[in-house]
């Protein structure tokens, strides 16, 4: 029988599962989050889902993984995660532990990421490095000397909520101007929908609800040259930009890695706010940190590094 | 014959170097560094005044440890540290070495204070913590998973050069608004000139010749409560204090030392900074967080982290 690790990667929009084995994603399904109001209910479908994978390939499962918004490695817990459905402190790691009776290890999502990158992506060879997704919210997964950084509360790298502009947008989180509502997708979409509030703009993008609209669509916009768009990843790089910038001073890692929606614009968001970031950088810093797009692809990263963090923490 | 690390400590006011033996400074000594503008013939003066120290004491030197401002840890060398008199690359882990025949090496000197107060501080029993040396400049130590956080090009931890106030004063380092520029004893320094220079600003520091002035004296102004030293004293909390939440907000610390001048002020600066700190941080981080000054006197903290740096590094 062939043992398999469980990846759990609970995002904004969806949430991503597989069965790992040797570092590959072996079999992987995805569910809406948002359907699921309960998040028992969602864990109980994940739960016979994977299940039935395990009897059909005849797999023994030896520990789950999950990386979700806000959870504390430590406690095991989610705390009222600003972008999804669920409030109050979520016991996640027993929840899981019940349901499979395995080890079971939580980390926050950027976390579950950075260590998909140091196993298996282009982090593998490197000590100190940054993974930043670019989500529904913005999350940061740490790696220093080799190690992830989860800080004494389990809390560290909540870069989405530093501050990127000084009494700016009002943020989930309550508070002002913090860098998730500029360059997250959600934050693409609150800077479009600013531009074309503005008197005499013309775009493509007028003509779409701007409930609906997607940060997909605003690339495709910009490949075809419309201002506004253009605008607004010039915007959005430019804060980036200057965020990487303050990175490097905290950090001074090797790479920085960008993963999620808006990361996919590539050299679309990641050229101009690498220009910024040399703009701001401190001289220390210069020419010496490349922003990359993750080589593991978006659902397959987060799936392996949950998965990592099992082999990780549990040996 | 008894074994001995020599610490070195260059700041921009003094060179504090000592004698360590079994974690305490047994001997110590200090220079003024700016009376030297070759920083060779700095080095020979310190060769000599411990050679002199070795052969009365009958003690075998085992290594030199040293802590400098924008020292490498990885290269050994300093690279035009912006508050000293020495410009372009100097090879000091070379220079030291060719006078003393022992392993050397070299800290940035926030991060031997806070190697310092993870060997023999406060910081003992701690995994995750951060020490802010507010000095002529800014520097930060920073621990994660009981390691030194040295960064891949071994320059982490330059909080100083993080932006404190957009647009604002220009620094040493080219750039505008940086956190040294406000919060360290020179930036208090300028904060007072500033508020002097406002019509009908009254204050007993009005007396005194701004080239001249010491934090001290700003010090000892506020606790007889002038009100442009309470004004300066607020002023740079709230600008500690928004910074601290930050610093949350990236390493979920345990908690965060400060030494050097202005720490000293203690309550008078600390506890407002705390307040500051506790408005603005993420919920998650709130009243979790303490604001400590080191326990570990500011000379011998310095020249003890230089030294435990041998220690963790050369065995």
């Amino acid at each position: 029988m062939r043992g398999v690790i469980a990846g759990i990667d609970i995002g904004g929009t969806n949430t991503d599962f597989g069965l790992v084995a040797d570092g590959e994603v072996i079999w992987q399904e995805r569910l809406p989050t948002k359907r699921y109001p309960d998040v028992r209910v969602l864990m109980n479908t994940i739960q016979q889902i994977i299940q039935l994978q395990l009897d059909q390939q005849d797999l023994k499962l030896l520990g789950v993984g999950i990386g979700a918004p806000n959870a504390n490695f430590h406690t095991g817990c989610m705390e009222s995660p600003p972008n999804l459905p669920w409030k109050g402190l979520i016991n996640l790691k027993e929840m899981v532990h019940q349901r499979f009776g395995v080890p079971v290890v939580v980390n926050n999502d950027a976390n579950a990421s950075a260590l998909g990158e140091l196993k298996y992506g282009a982090g593998k060879n490197m000590k100190d490095f940054i993974v930043i997704t670019l989500g529904t919210g913005i999350g940061a997964g740490i790696i220093v000397n080799g190690q992830l950084l989860i800080g004494h509360d389990g809390m560290a790298g909540e870069v989405g909520h530093t501050l990127a502009i000084p009494e700016g947008r009002l943020c989930n989180c309550g508070r002002k101007g913090c860098f998730e509502r500029y360059a997250s997708a959600t934050g693409l979409k609150e800077t479009i929908t600013e531009l074309l509030a503005r008197p005499g703009a013309t775009s493509s993008l007028q003509h779409i609800d701007p409930a609906n609209l997607t940060s997909k669509q605003v690339f495709e916009a910009a490949q075809q040259g419309d201002e506004i768009a253009l605008k607004a990843f010039d915007y959005t790089a430019a804060i980036i930009g200057r965020k990487m910038a303050e990175i490097a001073a905290y950090f001074s890692p090797e790479a920085i890695f960008f993963l999620g929606g808006l990361a996919n614009a590539g050299d679309l968001l990641l050229k101009p706010a690498k220009d910024y970031m040399e703009e701001f950088v401190l001289y220390l810093y210069k020419d010496k940190i490349p922003l990359l797009v993750s080589a593991l692809p978006d659902n397959k990263a987060s799936i392996l590094g949950a998965a990592a963090a099992v082999e990780e923490f549990t040996h």
